[in-house]
């Protein structure tokens, strides 16, 4: 039976395989994943994204307990950058996610590496496609917010929650830009804090600035205490509101055709230089484009071009 | 006369022009590139990273002073991470290099988006190649250390300078897995705030429980006022001596091959990619793509496999 299949039937073990597969970007990750595609699409994902140090973890275990509750099974994909700034606090966090870890009905998946290929956004969808077919209903997406990268992978959810503390003080200032954009839902959390009334009104204002639009969401600031467990019922019970408007809207359609479009464009990306790297490899070409570069023979510029019209060549040769 | 022949004559506007055309991703620039090409290699590329807040603008600026008071000609290439929790205060940093702008021996160009194909350490790469062409003799890159598109922008330079300030307070421990293996030269800025010491203490500790190995470079911890100029000076020797090292002990040989590979790798994805997108676009296959995707009648990797095949055979049909 193939991994598909067995992921097909709710085999954990599978799925987990699979995963590692996709981390070690096999050539075979390709065909399962195209088994499992028909039978994907229903899980919910949700985003949890925001600076390091907000408490994103403790947040997405509470989440998680939540839709527990509910009877819900939840995937969770922990996303731990390699950044030389932020790897080493990231995976200490990563600890506190064991209360679940008997739970056959949650599935926690973390991704430190970026793949040979294609990047944290390509693996944390196909991870995802993998959850998904092995019927969770809920998959939590957790990204430390900082880069690009990040931001593409929060593109993959239905919902994304930015998470925010107080007391980062003038940072909320400087992340105005591009922070209102990408939130489906904002989380004050550490609520106790000093300042956290603050940092939720400045955080208010700043949305309403931005007009509401007649049939769009307004996205809310909520204040969580993750780790007491305080506004938790609040949060889930948002998520679920935005969902229902994200169903009903007809926001999902356009979600999806960007998603389908998006995904389509990295595999394209990926396959053609896979395919590339092969042909170089079954001709020892690599060794030879390396040296005609490093003795200045050739610049790279015109070494790319030359290896791919020999490829197309091939090509033509073979038919 | 073509832009390429233009900037070799040391035009300054066709640098520029140049440089937007690469942001543009226009593709004239492929054959622009190659005749600078050959004429490249002589700049001396220094790279500035560290945390948001580190000071690292301000540096710099006094470096950019600092060389050019030896007689070089610097140029300046700013990565602004469209980040959106970056992004803002980083944009505002820069506005404090202006006192160089009336001084022609200064080229300062910032980098604020990833490009339409290739990342942003592509754009740099090719942006610092032009500057080199043009006859700048350092070629400072600035970049905000925070994800790992911006640790490849790092392995552009000969030598990288690691940034931090006194009171990041854990982060120090946090930060402890990566920061070590990119850093030539420590320099914890501010240093006349309360703890700079101890910052620059435990990044030396952190640097001695590495071994020293014989033959190879040995960072040491610089403490820098940036605002005041203090320590300027010594960091600057401090660069020439690694640079000086770096130059007689054979790592530049090693650094050229790893850059050459890298760029071509880089360079081959994206032609690739490119040639696709445009055999797509050539013969309506986008929308029917799109179309089977979103209606469900394939998946995306079948989609892929689908446009490649057909890219093949018609290359082979012109033979």
């Amino acid at each position: 039976m193939s991994l598909a299949e067995q992921v097909l039937e709710g085999n954990i073990r599978a799925a987990a395989r699979l995963m590692r597969d996709i981390d070690d970007d096999r050539p075979q990750v390709i065909d399962e994943l195209k088994r499992l595609y028909p039978h994907t699409g229903s899980a919910y994902i949700i985003g949890i994204t925001g600076p390091p140090g907000a408490g994103k973890s403790t947040l997405v275990d509470q989440l998680t307990a939540s839709f527990r509750n509910q009877g819900k099974k939840v995937g969770v994909v922990a996303i731990d950058p390699t950044s030389p700034f932020t790897g080493g606090a990231i995976l200490g966090d990563r600890i506190r996610m064991n209360r679940h870890s008997c739970d056959e009905g949650v599935f926690i998946r973390s991704l430190a590496t970026r793949g040979a290929l294609g990047g944290l956004s390509r693996s944390t969808s196909d991870v995802a496609l993998v959850m998904d077919a092995l019927g969770m209903d809920i998959i939590i997406i957790e990204t430390v917010g900082v880069g690009q990268d990040e931001v593409d992978i929060v593109k993959e959810a239905h919902t994304t929650c930015v998470v925010m503390v107080p007391g980062l003080g003038d940072d909320i200032q400087a992340i105005k830009a591009g922070i209102l954009e990408i939130g489906d839902i904002f989380v004050v959390n550490k609520a106790d804090r000093e300042g956290a009334d603050r940092t939720a009104r400045e955080l208010s204002n700043m949305l309403d600035m931005r007009r509401a639009v007649e049939g769009k969401w307004n996205p809310r600031v909520m204040k969580t205490e993750a780790q007491r467990g305080t506004g938790i019922e609040d949060l889930t019970n948002e998520i679920l509101a935005h969902r229902a408007f994200f169903l009903s809207s007809g926001t999902i359609n356009e979600f999806l055709r960007e998603r389908n479009q998006r995904h389509f464009m990295g595999i394209l990306r990926d396959t053609l230089f896979k395919k590339a790297l092969l042909f170089m490899a079954d001709n020892n070409l690599c060794i030879r484009v390396e040296t005609d570069m490093n003795n200045h023979r050739i610049d790279p510029y015109s070494a790319v071009e030359k290896i791919i019209s020999k490829m197309m060549q091939d090509s033509a040769d073979r038919v």
